[in-house]
């Protein structure tokens, strides 16, 4: 049986990987669940390297929620950079899942972010394992997480 | 026989693989296509490296189109950088095609250039796999691919 | 045994490694500790990596104050950049805990800073090591060190 | 006989590779060129890579003209970045020779500088191969390429 | 016998390296020195490890002075990048002793810092191979090289 991963962060404002895990559960895909929380998003990286190597997961969604501060938004980016490493020294996918603090202006619509985020991400990566054909339909398709799709064009 | 990776994104607003697809299909080298569809140009890196590796291909196109706020041009720069790393682990080229968001003013300007951009990339892509000449003969031309080319100056 | 390390540097204003070894001492859990000190944060990644790989240390604490000029902003992203590499190159986690110079605005405030968020991360560094569940019990719950926790969303 | 790779664009406006090819020639050192030409500066560090391993250069001159966008720096960067880390997987020099664009206020000065540094830089690749000793003589001397050289001060 | 690596550059507008010399040369510690010049800081990532790798030496010291233009910071801050990724790689440590051309007003005052600085850098060298634990009394006491130490806060 495959096995997804979901490495998420204590200094996220919700439980991002609690909705993670509902939604994979709530899924048709048998698949087992390794979960795994650290500090920060600079931990994320060797967090889901480990769940590769020493957890035999397939996949891992890396989710997190990067602060405001001008420090907080080089944490992101250096925590980013990692995830890419950690993908290309193991040839497995990671799908990071950020949604940084002041990407809306009120707390219930930074709620419908991370709600709406962590489920499209996460059947994005159920996808990613189980049915790449469904990416590839939707190629070009100007497809969001978090917010609306933007709008397709012609070539 | 060779064969040609092509990644792209779900998240681009218009289906620059399938462009591709099609000018490898009218050139005249004899050339299988591999296609793999990820949700963002952060997943690229990865995919290009599993192309190579589990899927034997010799060269990569990556498709990606960059959004228009500041994390978007982040988020390209990591994808870059991890493009280039997954050149360097395996030896192979990956031709990046990235057509920013804001790089046109209107639509059809940004659908020219994707096309534009696209297709000589592609082109240049099958250039370095089967007839690396035909770029040693424009070297230093001031070539560019989604606008004109800058005129050439002599030393 | 475990062992735990602690890379600490000359640069920074306080003795934050002394601290970290109190921590530590004074926590129930059974493990040796191995001290490294090196000039400033940059040299901290190869430090951390070294009491892996030399000195058989099975997690790490980087402790390091970079300094307020744009330079020292530089550096402290190049060694969080390297602390991330050399944790993929390990297995290993390392908590990096860095205390900017101009985090506070006094000296006194600069000192609680420092003593708060080094003493969370050593427990976080000992509860990765001994007690993940407890990080577990925290997933998504705003947790800060060195300031207030923020306030924790429902999903 | 030693082997020295010269690694070019298209996208250059001006082809620095063709000086190069003639500075080595007009040199006394008995060496062997490669020459390979790729689309742009962010396809130079896999280039470099494979002039080594695949075509056995003992060292390798990288020419590249990045654009005077915001967008040009950054590919500019990323191919440094690579530059570097092909060096460091390979134990071998790639001199990069860069002209930014924007460096000059016309056409005419802009081809000096290409010559300038293109000449003075090669020259450095063939001293480091043949003969390290000259770069020791100007140790600290201020020394420059495509522009005047710094002066020099006494500690 | 124990060998230190001295890297330095043609660009610098002063000798730093013989001043590393002679203060080697003055220590009582019993080393030998291998000195290597390269054009740039850009050149001293791969410089190092080679003189790792292929001269033996335990231990680096890098002196470089990059520019006072936007360029020159980005060089300096790649070659701080590749700088950390050698010793990640090799596992020994390799002093980087940079001083910015704009660090000083006058020349007078930034030979002054230039030889602070690599004075006490080298000795922190010798003291990291030799004796670490000199390191370890100034651990967190504000050790500055090339200005006045910063004061030392109690936790």
């Amino acid at each position: 049986m495959k096995k997804i991963g979901i490495a998420d962060t204590m200094f996220a404002m919700a439980d991002m990987g609690k909705l993670a895990e509902k939604t994979i559960k709530e899924s048709t895909f048998p698949v087992k669940i390794e979960r795994y929380t650290v500090p920060g998003v600079k931990d994320l990286p060797v967090a889901c390297k480990k769940l590769f190597e020493e957890r035999n997961c397939d996949i891992v969604i890396a989710l997190g929620m990067p602060g405001k501060m001008p420090i907080d938004k080089q944490c992101a980016h250096e925590a980013s950079q990692g995830i890419i490493q950690a993908q290309l020294m193991t040839n497995k996918h990671i799908i990071e899942v950020f949604v940084h603090e002041d990407e809306a202006q009120n707390d219930k619509k930074l709620a419908e972010i991370m709600k709406n985020r962590t489920i499209k991400h996460t059947i994005n990566a159920l996808h990613l394992l189980f049915r790449p054909e469904e990416l590839r339909k939707k190629a070009g398709s100007g497809e969001r997480q978090g917010k609306e799709n933007a709008k397709a064009l012609e070539l």
